[in-house]
């Protein structure tokens, strides 16, 4: 399934790069992680065993969490930790420069043919790979937060990418039981953050124009748009809205509302004013509960979600 | 729970008046719908029939389908419909002339203080009741598809709609088990309809730019985004992305990034080019299956998210 990949490496162990960890080792990949902080390995090895039980009960590993922490070691230096790998998940700071510094320590110690995937989110890989020696190996593999949980990776590759690092990247992160989309353009934001930037664009301009309060603004949200779009994305639901004609009979009937809408669209922008106004009104919609005792119950239903998604 | 609402009418028996019928009918109300077809009555009750069970299977109601239908009287005549009603869910066609002469059959058949919902999607509320002689007591009740099983109903008044008929709206709504959200303001699309042509709007500028095909573009809803949305809006999402510091924080830390996210979102039209790339890309994602096979496994699938979504 994983086409010979049986090491992995993982440079960076912040939140991302502990959560592609315990992705990893759920897989059944040996990995190396990699992070300037010693103390990093202790905080990695407590992360790892607290989301090993979600992992287990989303069938993604049927292995003990000492199996898996068994497949584990660590190294400060990441051109110690990427040798041998067949695939390096990259999770350093975004900041170029520290990307760039460190694919050039990395390079020289890793196979032609291992995978430089990076977990960036706004830094091109056309400009991470401008100085490697082997840029055609990188490419980028941005994870939805929390990588070990969300399906969702984004696959881009730069200018200098080969197709053959794609179609591998593809199929590794589907081996590992991922929902890889491959893009074939590098845009600001790939798809996911431009998609929830768009939405919440207007949440925020309808919240500043005192249309709804912000709390009524999300249950529009998950009491009507999100119990779709959990299983069915916003073009077939259009598709079917268009009934035996699908996309061609949407656009026909209801494609003059919607750009009416979308003519009417809000441009704001997060200032002071608007901040106050959105910030207000959470505190209003947190109705008393902490971040931390909402992000709890968050886990908690997402987990039950995903089990779901699965099954759909 | 209703304050004394037993009786309701229906006008208009096409697809979104059947479901307000089956909603109404398995919350115990007395349902008098009205359609100028003599035909809809069976159809109408065929149509109740189908969807019972599932309105069974969500806890919405105990009784067998014959004591729902029990309930459901017909009549031709709109004025002889609304009889008695409490409330009228208006369901006529989107034209506001046919709306204002439905409204002035009515208005002298129902007590003053019967409240008049609009389904409308479309026409101003203000517009609708400005030849009413009591103009005070209709609202906008606006359902998502298909509103016996989609929980949240926007309401909204015109100019002369009074504050109580607003309150009394929302707890009808309430108490027939819906999530109703107040607008304070009549806008275009009200506020489901903007965020969702937001967020498509951003979809079909990706699908026009080739950065994803258009089955990728869903699955970054579906594996990314929608598994938060469907119990968890974006403002509370984002409150939560920014840890400890909840929306502060994360205005402080991402929002610089959403800006320029923001200033580089499309602005497509649904030109012929625009919806060839969309047929073609939805005849690619369906994989052969036909809308009427797609809409069944999407019907299946909310069943299950919404019985999910009423846990949460």
């Amino acid at each position: 399934m994983l086409n010979g990949i049986t090491n992995a490496a993982v440079i960076g162990a912040g939140t991302i790069g502990q959560s592609w960890v315990a992705a990893f080792l759920a897989s059944g990949l040996n990995v190396t992680a990699s992070d300037p902080d010693p103390a990093a390995d202790k905080r990695l090895r407590d992360g790892v065993a607290t989301v090993w039980p979600d992992l287990v009960a989303l069938g993604l590993t049927t292995d003990r969490i000492e199996q898996g922490l068994a497949r584990l070691r660590f190294d400060t230096d990441p051109a110690v930790a990427v040798n041998g790998a067949h695939v390096v998940q990259e999770c350093a700071p975004e900041d170029l420069s520290v990307k760039q510094a460190l694919l050039a320590a990395i390079e020289p110690a890793l196979a032609p043919d291992a995978l430089i995937l990076s977990s960036t989110s706004g830094i091109r890989p056309s400009d991470m790979q401008a100085e490697m020696s082997h840029p055609e190996r990188l490419a980028v593999g941005h994870p939805c937060n929390p990588p070990h949980l969300v399906p969702l990776v984004e696959v881009v590759g730069g200018a200098a990418t080969s197709d053959d690092t794609i179609t591998r990247a593809m199929a590794f992160y589907e081996g590992i039981g991922k929902q890889p989309i491959r893009l074939n353009k590098e845009m600001p934001g790939h798809v996911v953050n431009r998609l929830q930037s768009a939405l919440w664009r207007e949440a925020v301009n309808l919240a500043n124009e005192g249309v709804a309060s912000v709390a009524d603004i999300d249950r529009a949200v998950t009491q009507a748009l999100g119990v779709r779009w959990c299983f069915m994305g916003p073009n077939m639901v259009f598709h079917l809205a268009g009934g035996a004609d699908g996309m061609e009979g949407f656009i026909d009937r209801l494609g003059p509302a919607f750009e009416t809408w979308w003519d009417d669209l809000g441009t704001p922008r997060l200032d002071a004013a608007t901040a106050r106004t959105l910030i207000d009104g959470m505190a209003e919609a947190a109705e008393g509960r902490s971040p931390a005792e909402l992000a709890k119950a968050r886990d908690a239903a997402l987990m039950r979600v995903l089990a779901l998604n699965r099954q759909m």
